[in-house]
């Protein structure tokens, strides 16, 4: 599952609108009409006959915004005053900082935080090595590594253009799970170098998030860290992906007749993500797997791994579930589609088969990949296995965290009969994600 | 120098105190007494009749501490209420933290620090790389790395028991110059290995700041990195600590008529802060130094700089200006003294020789190390290199750095006769730190 790498340009139009909410109204159905879609509508200013209201605006491209700037400006009772490149505000200067945890207020304090204070607690950590979990930070710290071979879906661009992903990862991991992630750029793309590298720089961290690393060199990384570690090794595009796929299927499974267990599920991609999901189902007691890719290389693992490797005409024509994690829009063509088959589109922004179209298709299920985010799954799964002081983050620990997450979507009030083709429900929880990591956190302690 | 490194407790009581200035008089003479220190004495109650005071008690031992609280109560007047280990909670889960520099207050939100708005920040910068200084933390990041062994005078206690002293590093680059300090614990001791590693990790940095490595290790490592590196490279304990000792010697020169450049300046001890000094004070134009360490790899060294080796009765017997920095209280006997000379004992806790000895023994000037930090000079030297992107911090550098340092202490009001001997001004910068850090790295842009 690629993430969503799109020309999108997203910018916020400071707009004056008379106060008559059908302006509002043709304001957003002019942006609609040009495929645009909007983040936050604030509002900035309460006038005696008119607001002042700062709207995100996610155009499909550069040249459409410029086309519904335009429009703005030729519509009645609606002035446009200003337009902010939000994400280059955002990201300006960097997204996340180093923060004191302790006040220091004068010379004085200085001797508790550092000199001659410290060196007791040094000696202390020195003869019993296990009070740097107390003492220090570090059994609070995760490693974000990356070499930037495999940033979003944007591929290899190299680990200082992959930096605002890791700092966005490190500002989720604080916000969602208050834990300190430190992004390392590791500027190299040799497997051997990269794991002596993160070893030696190992003892900073009380866990490694490997990141954004392609296939197949992801995997004997994560593999033979994970063995040369005591502190988990997780490549979070492989298994925080799978934790929040197999939560997606467990509740496709409970608003239907589905047994996960006794299906054949068909992935389409065997790289980081594909084969992270394959070895979760398979972990997780699902009997047969059947998958392709184009890649030999994948399609070996995945064969080593117990999976059957088949064409995507094969897929598509023996699976019960079919997962796509490829990367490449529209790769499933309808007639394809077999009737009550669930399908998981899941590239980002474009699926490999449109959710719509699956569906008239004769698909049970069908969903893409804007509401599958691994973002639900990474920051729980870490705190867990930090507060346990788990060596690494196990199938059962995932398989318990997918079945917290899976829990966090609440039904629709109103069902429609099990059989009646409907997309699933959002798999994006709005204010309940940190609630979500908790939960996450607390069962990955249970579990361990 | 090393720094202060003894079995000082630092414990907070909290106090009852008649409301007398004798009371509080004959509580801080009974502790002096027993030679204890006090960092900061604090009100929080006031009684009709009494005051609760929180006083932070450093005691030359644990003994110490627990002998001045019999003695406060058997005190009348006053009543011990409460003992807390301050050191202990100041570093309880580490010091230091990440913190988000944007607001994220919505799931939209996301969509700016995060897919997808993030995919067109990577981008840009993927075509114009420097365009990360702009939309990264990266120009404001300095790794301090680590391998423990040299941690303050406690020697090599690996990397884990010195992370309490990154974290205060850290704290003390956020606090003084809003710098983000990553601590990097390397768990090798050998150079090769520490050098690769800090190379292949260096992308995600704007400099780095080697810290508490042995020497002669530290040299090799810092020479190489420097060299192989697009970024400063800097072993804080050679060149901050030089640049403290630079401005100290401005001060005295400008106290007295000592002529810098024309002195024959002696080093006693040559590790990684003698080193340091002498290549400082070498690059400043004095024209002669002598030096001797009982490490003949540190006196080759020494030597192939263009120093020249003696004896310890060599250095006392031929220097105007002493520098001692073995780490070895008592080192300089009394009788080696020679009239009108300038020794900067400047071991911690305990100097090669005290002041007043010194003083006594027919000196000129004479300090120790309590005063002469090199947290005055390593904020304002890597601020300054950040913001002038500057690819090293050479010797010009760090000489406008210790004169803007020098210009921070403020002359005594009533001048003694330049002649007369005694003790140079406190070189400890109370509220002026933040402000000097703030100027050091002006200069240094300038000096780039």
């Amino acid at each position: 599952m690629k993430h969503e790498t799109s020309s999108h340009t997203i910018k916020r139009a400071r707009i004056k609108l008379e106060d008559d909410p059908v302006i509002l109204a043709r304001f957003t159905m002019l942006a609609a009409e040009r495929g645009a879609r909007f983040g936050e509508i604030t509002t900035v200013h309460i006038g005696k006959d008119h607001k002042v209201r700062d709207a995100d605006i996610i155009a499909p491209s550069e040249a459409v915004f410029d086309e519904i700037c335009d429009a703005i400006r030729r519509m009645e009772g609606i002035d446009l005053l200003e337009v902010k490149d939000v994400v280059h505000e955002t990201h300006l200067h960097g997204k996340i900082e180093i923060a004191p945890r302790v006040t220091v207020n004068s010379i004085d304090d200085l001797q508790l935080v550092y000199t001659p204070g410290v060196a007791s607690v040094c000696k202390q950590i020195e003869a019993n090595p296990s009070l740097a979990y107390e003492l220090t930070g570090i059994q609070n710290s995760v490693a974000i590594v990356t070499n930037g071979t495999a940033i979003l879906g944007l591929g290899d661009i190299g680990p200082v253009a992959g930096m605002p992903v890791m700092e966005g990862k490190s500002l989720l991991f604080q916000l969602l799970a208050g834990i300190n992630g430190y992004p390392i750029l590791v500027d190299s793309k040799e497997p051997e170098e990269i794991i002596r590298t993160v070893a030696a720089i190992a003892k900073t961290y009380g866990a490694i998030k490997l990141e954004d690393i392609r296939a197949p060199e992801c995997f004997e990384i994560e593999t033979r860290l994970d063995e040369a570690l005591e502190i988990p090794v997780v490549h979070d595009d492989q298994h925080g992906t799978a934790v929040v796929v197999l939560a997606a299927l467990f509740n496709i499974a409970s608003y239907t007749h589905v047994n996960l267990k006794r299906s054949t599920v068909g992935i389409v991609g065997l790289g980081a993500a594909g084969a992270g999901i394959f070895k979760l189902l398979h972990a997780y007691g699902v009997r047969r797997v059947v998958g392709t890719d184009i890649n030999e290389a994948m399609t070996e693992n995945f064969t080593a791994g117990g999976g059957e490797p088949t064409t995507l005409a094969g897929v598509m024509g023996e699976a019960d579930i079919v997962i796509a994690t490829t990367g490449v829009p529209g790769l499933i063509p309808a007639d394809l589609v077999r009737a009550k088959q669930v399908i998981l589109a899941l590239s980002n922004p474009d699926p490999e088969i449109a959710p719509d179209l699956a569906l008239e298709s004769g698909a049970l299920f069908a969903a893409d990949g804007k509401g599958v985010n691994n973002a639900l799954a990474f920051p729980g799964l870490f705190k867990g296995a930090l507060e346990a002081r788990a060596t690494r983050i196990n199938n059962k620990m995932k398989i318990a965290a997918a079945t917290v997450i899976a829990s966090h979507v609440t039904p629709e009030p109103s069902r429609r009969p099990a059989k009646t083709p409907k997309k699933i429900p959002n798999a994006r929880l709005p204010s309940k994600w940190r609630r979500s990591a908790c939960r996450v956190s607390a069962v990955i302690v249970r579990h361990h």
